[in-house]
């Protein structure tokens, strides 16, 4: 027990009850107070749902609650009493509101970088990737999205890179550090047919070893005796309702707690551990969207992997499971008024996003197939007005823009109109500054307080597991 | 200690550690247990920001951190690790999305009634208001609040009433239940010059052996031997920053902070104990005006109430101290962009709310006296354009609505211009249905769970004090 374990500008930390220096939050005291939590984290399962506003946590619940009488698990762990909770300033280097790259680099290096990056300090110097830590402490170590493998908030656990965009480079670093499961959407940062370079990714990591899968039904089968590579789709995956409501969805790719359950179990044996980062990716782009059906189901999708993560570490007892989200995004609530309770609960007969109706409108689409189409899928009768007032962005060069729309289809028209069907209302269809809400469960929760930076936690979870610190 | 304690639908629950029953928020079973927690809170102080959303909490914290080094008491408590925390679900008998009136009466009856009723339960019962349990119990009761002592919610812990709008009916019934101390606005609500009835309700205060109060100086000085009543403005009083600015308020109006200073002063020494609810009423109105800098003053002036009762809390070592807020409103965050910062920091500049500028416009005012007077409030220069729409909603009909708006002025219009300056977004007027931040501090503040409803609130309230429940 007597080894290196902090050590940073010069100050040594060493491993033991009565040394522990008490937590500081400040650079150059971070040891914890590991007295009266004598078991260690052998694994951790971090759950991020990737910008999640409270009102995005909260309507979920309340979702769930009047739809099918029980609420989230997330919340019914806070009911039960069984987690510890913070709130956590999610700052970077740059802004008061992160983006996903600089908030998961502050987890992952326990430093704030400039938004765009991902461990690469604001001197241009490289800091060690957590999971780069666990792996030399010869834990398993994993990732499992909805969204590109390659997209920030994996990629900040994994590798160091000046700028986020260049995915196709990512993929790369990926199989250089050889991590044990990576599976989510980036078809096209792996394919040969569509990267710029045209290098086949897939035949790179079958050479280094790897497993790869790119169906629901080869991951489910997929033999735990090689580290696993899963890309299901494209860039992101669709949406859990669109996907929910096509079977053609439903087999290509698996949900997220399908993935969680699959990471697990190929790295549950290790004798030393493993670590697994999950990510509900696309409660962001559902934000940035403005989409609720999206949101909230993509939600309920990052709830069920939390169950599956729970079920494990309940059985494990030397897991610790951390829930959290990277920062808020446009901060959706449910608005006051006679219609909204009704309104809310006309959401229950959604079928499919306003991603899934816009992208299946063109400008010869016909304003009775619209109405249709939106019909169909929410329920909502638009009056002709609107129909045309949508359409017209299919023709008009001034649409609206964003990083998530490379189409340029009219979200926030969609929204607008339909906030009178739903009482819910956004701030914008960006990130906002938010604290974020944090909860962890099993060894060493205990050292959670209640108000935390981001970068404290990632020497929280070095702490939990013992694993030596390296700079 | 062998005394009736919970006695409802024919269960009964006894006092002593051996005999209570796990705490449960189902309505037949609310008995808490109490073993590890054998003192009780003599004393009781919620304080409470009304309509505060999570944004709200957070705005201010981050705005107190940029400009002043150190965040707010609230976060601080955390940072502190010295609270226990929890999320409120604060939804009425009539919507998700409550209004004031039955949020307080969900704390004060510990049944969740419809919207705009004050402890009347749906099928017209009246629920005996916490205050006046605590009453009987001998305990002093008192209310402080930055809105009309008749508003919402300080009516929710004294009395029972079917609509919150009769205020001066209120008031009579504050005389009726002899409350110990009650201040804030509202002589619309007492004055015989105002009052329908024409009742001069402070001679009839004072004919019943309260001191009546109304300045500042006259509550600073007042003596503490008797009830107090203290009316301080006609309505609910002016915003903190505009306080701030003006002499003459600060002269005629206490904060937040001095009236609660005050009532605990007031009440300490009693022998039984004493509960005070304390109120930042005007947070609620700011969300409902978009009002940026009447809302993060006013969420300071809450947060420096804080520290009053903290201070006192800390000392006495008997007080359990509730910090809270009824239910969201407006959702307000800061959203991602380069000018996040610098927009945000541009709050520090601002000497008046937009309630201020917009109530000095009047349609005889000039575009330049417009453009002047809204610079000097804010910083902002505003074009002709922006001038002009703000100016037309002075002689145009068909100007904006609002239960806190009765002079239709452009809250919206200016809030939405403002909005490029300080990269804050809202997504309505009103209030929203996010669960809400809850902290307690003192002795069996180890009763909370991390997720309870309202009306949970009001049997730990009674437990804390072990207070008899009475139907
Ligand atoms: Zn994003
Ligand atoms: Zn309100």
């Amino acid at each position: 027990m007597n080894r290196r374990f902090f050590l940073k500008n010069g100050s040594l930390g060493i491993i033991g009850s009565s040394l522990f220096k008490p937590f500081d939050s400040s650079a150059n005291n971070m040891g914890y107070d590991l007295a009266q939590n004598t078991k260690k984290a052998k694994n951790i399962i971090m759950i991020i749902s990737d910008g999640m506003s409270s009102g995005t946590l909260h309507m979920t619940d309340l979702y769930l609650s009047r739809k099918y009488g029980t609420g989230s698990n997330w919340l019914q762990l806070y009911t039960d009493n069984r987690v510890s909770r913070s709130l956590m300033d999610m700052a970077s280097a740059s802004s008061i509101v992160t983006d996903s790259a600089a908030a998961s680099s502050s987890w992952g290096c326990g430093v704030r970088v400039y938004s765009g990056s991902l461990n690469i300090g604001t001197r241009g110097e490289e800091h060690m990737p957590l999971w780069q830590k666990f792996k030399k402490a010869e834990k398993k170590a994993g990732c499992v999205t909805t969204v590109p493998i390659t997209h920030a908030t994996p990629a900040g656990f994994c590798i160091n890179q000046k700028s986020r965009s260049n995915q196709e480079r990512i993929a790369e670093k990926y199989l250089q550090q050889k991590f044990d499961v990576m599976m989510g959407g980036g078809d096209t940062y792996f394919s040969p047919e569509k990267r710029k370079d045209k290098k086949d990714m897939y035949q790179n990591f079958t050479s280094k070893g790897y497993k790869v899968v790119k169906t629901r039904s080869e991951m489910l089968s997929a033999s735990i005796d090689q580290p696993i590579l899963g890309v299901f789709h494209d860039n992101g995956f669709p949406y859990s309702i669109d996907r929910e409501n096509s079977k053609e969805l439903q087999q290509k790719v698996p949900t997220l707690a399908e993935m969680t359950q699959k990471a697990i179990e190929a790295m549950k044996d290790h004798p030393k551990g493993f670590v697994l980062q999950v990510e509900a990716g696309k409660v962001d782009w559902a934000a940035h969207g403005n989409d609720i059906a999206g949101l909230i189901y993509d939600q309920i999708a990052h709830d069920e992997a939390i169950q599956v993560a729970m079920d494990f570490a309940e059985q494990d007892g030397e897991t610790l499971v951390i829930i959290t989200t990277d920062h808020g995004n446009a901060n959706p609530g449910l608005i006051y008024g006679n219609e909204a309770n009704g309104n809310f609960d006309s959401l229950q007969k959604y079928k499919h996003t306003n991603d899934w109706i816009l992208s299946g409108i063109g400008k010869e689409t016909s304003v009775s197939q619209i109405k249709e189409r939106v019909n169909y899928a929410t329920g909502i009768v638009l009056t002709n007005e609107e129909t045309k007032q949508l359409l017209s962005h299919y023709t008009d060069v001034h649409s609206e823009e964003g990083l998530y729309n490379p189409r340029h289809l009219p979200f926030k028209l969609l929204a607008e109109i339909q906030q009178k069907h739903t009482s819910i209302g956004w701030i914008s269809m960006k990130h906002s500054a938010d604290y974020v809400e944090l909860a962890m469960f099993g060894p060493r929760s205990q050292l959670l307080k209640p108000f935390i930076k981001n970068t404290d936690l990632h020497y929280l979870m070095l702490a939990a597991a013992e694993v030596e610190n390296i700079f």
